[in-house]
């Protein structure tokens, strides 16, 4: 009855390697508990393969992220090519690349709130409770992939933001789909009174809509929705947006979850799904057991049940981490000034308790 | 000794007139109080202006601007253009045009605190106190102004995101001056990781940063600086960014000073100051007297001590504000729990308090 599964893991930069480890000894922990046969391999991407191969995704990981049943991945990114702009080879066009040949057009981000990490953030406790948001953010257009133009003279630089319907369409129709699971409502963000692209996306989410006449749909301009989300976060149940505006939105949406070490993505769409932490590489704490691990090990539990249909042990995982939470262990980005600090753990102890 | 200025009101839509009349009237109180001569004219723009003329941005409008000193405005928009996103005539492109004929090209949006909000806020007290940001956004470039497209099948849509170097610097200019007299901090937000307009950005920031030794700047995501300032706004000082990353994070840390309602901003360049709250037009309490008229005070106390270097005169307005709260006045946006509700006002009340 068990099942049989292949898994790439990608463990990128910064923490990536670390936080990863934990996500994959919990894979191999579900996989004895109930049975199943996951075989992994490994791959690099990011700056970690630039320094081996020179490219940011060598073929080879490519190849092996098609033939996998689904990818978990860890961070990407380096303080060197952020402080010199003119770098032509980056480390984050390798995951880009490998959103845009997977297909990978849906970034679902749930932000969830587990209770004991209501005082973590920097929201009041009252704003926070029962906050409960789906995100689908666009991965594989918008001015993350329109062409980018360099003046001869250096003095002028563009980025294209363009969308086709289809594209629109795919992704509205997902979180229309997911929106019927849910409360039935659905907030579409936008800059509709600026930007062509997006009076482009709110027409086709309109005609989507009509499909699901259940569904309660909002529309909202960025700006709002910036401003909305911190001042009301439980007023959103499904959000719907585009590449850009959703990278911004659900990063700072990660204060809700007390810490973007907490929340994890899962990008999905024609094939091979791909399951990662939504925070970066951090490289300031890299290597010093400092960082979170509960992202990966979350993005391992929407692996399971998104990717394998297997929603009881990605139960077992999210109540596992519940439980380590209500026995006060905590690691350094969720501690508070309630925290017993004998209970602040590094990645490696925070990831043997949630084994535990 | 007195000063003789002339200035153009434009109230717009929404509720746009009824707090407009608020900063005028403080403006009539100032000019008696302290010998200024300041004469007024009034005009149309965005839906009221399309309504009578058919234009957002009536020529007339467009004159008595260029021929004003200072110009006090309302608010823009209408959601009946919202909705139909194929109207090709809309409210907003007055705004648009206004700021590009005027070549308002800096965007000051301040971001203070009055002791009396903090628990307005939906962020906790301690995270709040001391904040003090002043944002410089780019306004009259980015994705804003360049080339908007339809394909003919209607099925593509797109903006160019496009940058100039001289668009960067000026603008760089204007925030390296202000952190001098700051706390020479300022950090200038992109995202250079992915768009090519960003690492123009940054390349140009850098090479201004040069000229300003003493200030220590900070290059930050988009996606990271919509985080940050939730997680913790105190780290902020002068903030430089792009037009769009502007406008989503100015609206963003609005919820830090307790409410939009309690913001202005200056937007100036190569001639005529233009003065505005933050607030958009707010149609679902447009003619209710709900409105908070604050803002639109505030902004009149950024004219005189901008445009009119009347320094104490700003500061007599902030004054009577902050009297007025701390006497327990709020409109319904700045209520919270512990507000006597006997002194939550209308925005005609709350306007002849500060007058008072
Ligand atoms: C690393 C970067 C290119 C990426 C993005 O902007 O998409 C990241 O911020 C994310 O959200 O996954
Ligand atoms: C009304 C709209 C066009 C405008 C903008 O996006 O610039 C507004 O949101 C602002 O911030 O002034």
């Amino acid at each position: 009855m068990g099942i049989k599964k292949h898994i790439l893991v990608i463990p990128g930069d910064g923490i990536g390697p670390e936080v990863t480890t934990w996500g994959k000894a919990v894979l191999e922990n579900i996989a004895e508990e109930y049975g199943h046969e996951f075989t992994f391999d490994g791959a690099l991407m990011g700056h970690a393969a630039i320094e081996v191969t020179g490219s940011p995704l060598p073929d080879d990981t490519l190849a092996k992220a098609k033939a996998s049943d689904a990818i978990l991945f860890g961070a990407i990114g380096h303080i060197k090519y952020d402080n010199d702009p003119s770098a032509k080879v980056r480390p984050e066009q390798g995951l880009l690349k490998i959103r845009k040949e997977l297909g990978l057009y849906a970034n679902l981000r749930p932000i969830m709130l587990f209770d004991e990490l209501l005082d973590a953030s920097s929201l009041k406790p009252e704003i926070l409770k029962g906050t409960d948001i789906l995100f689908f953010r666009e991965l594989t257009g918008d001015v993350y992939f329109g062409e980018k133009k360099r003046s001869e003279d250096g003095n002028t630089g563009s980025d294209l933001m363009i969308y086709h319907r289809y594209e629109v369409e795919r992704i509205a129709v997902k979180a229309y789909e997911a929106a019927m699971l849910r409360s039935k409502r659905l907030c579409s963000v936008d800059k509709a009174n600026v930007l062509e692209t997006s009076r482009l996306w709110r027409e086709v989410v309109q005609e989507v809509a009509k499909r699901y006449p259940e569904v309660e749909t909002e529309h909202m301009f960025i700006d709002n929705a910036a401003m909305q989300l911190v001042k009301n976060p439980k007023k959103f149940d499904v959000v719907l947006t585009a590449n850009l505006f959703g990278d911004i939105l659900t990063d700072e949406a990660s204060q809700i979850a007390g810490s973007m070490g907490m929340l994890a993505s899962a990008s999905i769409g024609d094939g091979t799904g791909f399951f990662e932490p939504i925070h970066g590489s951090a490289h300031d704490i890299a290597g010093q057991n400092k960082a979170n691990p509960l992202a990966s090990i979350l993005s391992v539990a929407l692996m399971l049940e998104i990717s394998f249909g297997l929603t009881e042990e990605a139960k077992r995982i999210t109540d596992a981490i519940d439980k380590t939470l209500k026995a006060g262990y905590r690691t350094g980005d969720i501690a508070d000034a309630h925290t017993d600090p004998a209970k602040i753990l590094g990645t490696k102890q925070m990831g043997q308790k949630v084994l535990q």
